[in-house]
């Protein structure tokens, strides 16, 4: 074990980093791949309305994955949309997962049951505001924080802040009293140590882990994840895509980052979004991600290539304890040592 | 000398540290006291017209100033502005200062000048996308590069990447002729911490120099950074005040980030800017910040209180190595002190 914090405690993992429970993506092949580095692998149930998928997924995962990792499984919710689906918790409560994680809506329904079903699963609540995390902590008693900058691909809010001011200020609210992950452009392995260093107790992993073998992501969208660049103006968060999906019941306050693509280009020149839908539809079928959507972060410039997520995890471990080194190598060691 | 950087090097400063060249806020008695704790203090020349101001400024600011500090004086420019006021460059070559500073607008044009004028002074360019530092470092040869993430406080781009993805991307396409220096949202020592584990060679501070004792901004605009919270939500970047003050000549590419207030919000709700203006020019008289702009990074939720310049480049630089220490103590210390 190289990095010990008090999220690889808690969760009973080798490393601290979370499989963002990515809509699409982080199904069975992906979850069980990221357990097996020592990390938790989150499998994203998204708008699955039939509770068979997730036992489905859950079994293929669970056959996949080596206790002997130090790794972990768990399970993402979109909260809203459990909200309508309640039986998608019922399936998940029966693989007593190591944790569920609630994002975007009103979980604190949800607690008395997985406390009652499945006590040991721990509950992670993703949130964007300090004034979120407080209530997370205060008012509903979770058990893990992650805090989600404005960088994040897929769902995130409109307006918040980003990652590196997001942590150490949500750090300074509840970070006593839970671990605080760090989530939102986290990419590489720098990104671990900073975010280390922001107060993070960790890290998800999102836009990375799409571009793996193992990801449940179209080929072709993997391809367009590899070739952009500055994810700061090859992103955008826009609702155009929730639009022509038919995913339009999300909450006002949450868009979608997506690579800027034909749709989101004409969109910002004043068409309507409707007049995309039929070809949306075709383009979806036949993979063209002028059109299709493909979510990312900011950190998409720094995604090298397609790479097993065994080697994500690991250049990402690595990568950190070189920034550390760096770190002390910059310091006066004496100094440094001196408080060792 | 606690953190040697390439920065550090370049400047001959102790620190690696940057005060941000704030119109309104880094005048004389700012950028001497940033100088005396080891750092680069920059004069904000902003809309001055007046080659004489420059020439007060720093003359004030050189006899505050204590050589044996370690710290630097320089001069920063809003380039398009000085595309128009050409003089300014005459009266700030005079000062052969340690470091010129050029953001937002075409600076090429002025660099066989400075070469000519001031050949010891180093030229930082500030950009806000990975294509402006190539260009920068290969176009055009500065010295420095500054990475500013869409978190700034201040005028910055409409649309990039936060600081936490722009370092390192503009890192990977340039540090290896340059030292990149990360700023917007940089707050306290997590962040210098974190920032030189994303590959930068120092910071820049611009919001929490604000609220200083030494700082220009108005007393009352202190006391709203004071009592501002969670900076992803209070601020917001917005051109209206460009509109109310006259300055509409911005370039389209840019906007500044403030606290939110009374005019924000109205603005958000449709009412066009200009009906704001005659109690905008009442609330700057009167120092009414509900109704005049406060400039704020999003970090602004990390300010504590009104400190003096020396106490938060200590707290910074305490707190950036405790963060070092952190690093070492949940990494495995046998491996990081192999290495050391």
């Amino acid at each position: 074990m190289v990095l010990r914090t008090e999220l690889t405690s808690i969760l009973g993992i080798t490393n601290p980093i979370v499989l963002a429970p990515m809509a699409g993506v982080s199904h069975a092949a992906l979850i069980s791949a990221v357990a097996n580095t020592g990390s938790l692998g989150l499998l994203g149930v998204g708008y699955a309305t039939d509770p068979q998928w997730i036992h489905n997924q859950m079994r293929q995962a669970s056959q996949a994955y080596k206790p002997e990792s130090g790794g972990a499984l768990g399970i993402g919710f979109i909260t809203w949309w459990l909200e309508k689906h309640p039986a998608l918790l019922e399936a998940a409560l029966e693989w007593k997962p190591t944790a569920l994680w609630f994002s975007f809506g009103n979980y604190g329904q949800f607690l008395e049951t997985i406390r009652e079903r499945s006590p040991d699963t721990k509950v992670i609540a993703q949130v964007q505001t300090v004034e979120e995390a407080l209530e997370a902590v205060e008012m509903y008693g979770v058990d893990i924080i992650v805090a989600q900058g404005s960088e994040a691909g897929g769902h995130g809010a409109k307006v918040n802040a980003s990652t590196f001011c997001l942590v150490p200020e949500i750090n300074d609210a509840v970070g006593d009293r839970v671990p605080v992950v760090a989530a939102g452009g986290v990419t590489d392995g720098r990104h671990l140590a900073a975010a280390l260093m922001l107060g993070a107790s960790g890290i998800v992993i999102g836009t990375r882990f799409c571009a793996t073998p193992e990801s449940a992501m179209h080929p072709n969208a993997k391809d367009c994840l590899v070739a952009s660049r500055d994810g700061g103006r090859s992103t955008v968060r826009t609702t155009a895509f929730d639009v022509l999906r038919g995913y339009s019941a999300w909450p006002s306050a949450y868009a979608f980052r997506v690579l800027c693509n034909d749709v989101t280009e004409s969109i910002q020149s004043g068409t309507p979004v409707e007049e995309w839908k039929s070809k949306y539809e075709q383009a979806l079928q036949s993979g063209d991600f002028n059109v299709a959507h493909v979510g990312a972060g900011q950190g998409v410039g720094l995604i090298k290539g397609i790479w097993p997520a065994k080697l994500v995890v690991e250049r990402v471990m690595e990568e950190a304890l070189e920034c550390f080194q760096i770190a002390a190598a910059v310091s006066d060691p004496r100094r440094l040592r001196a408080k060792l």
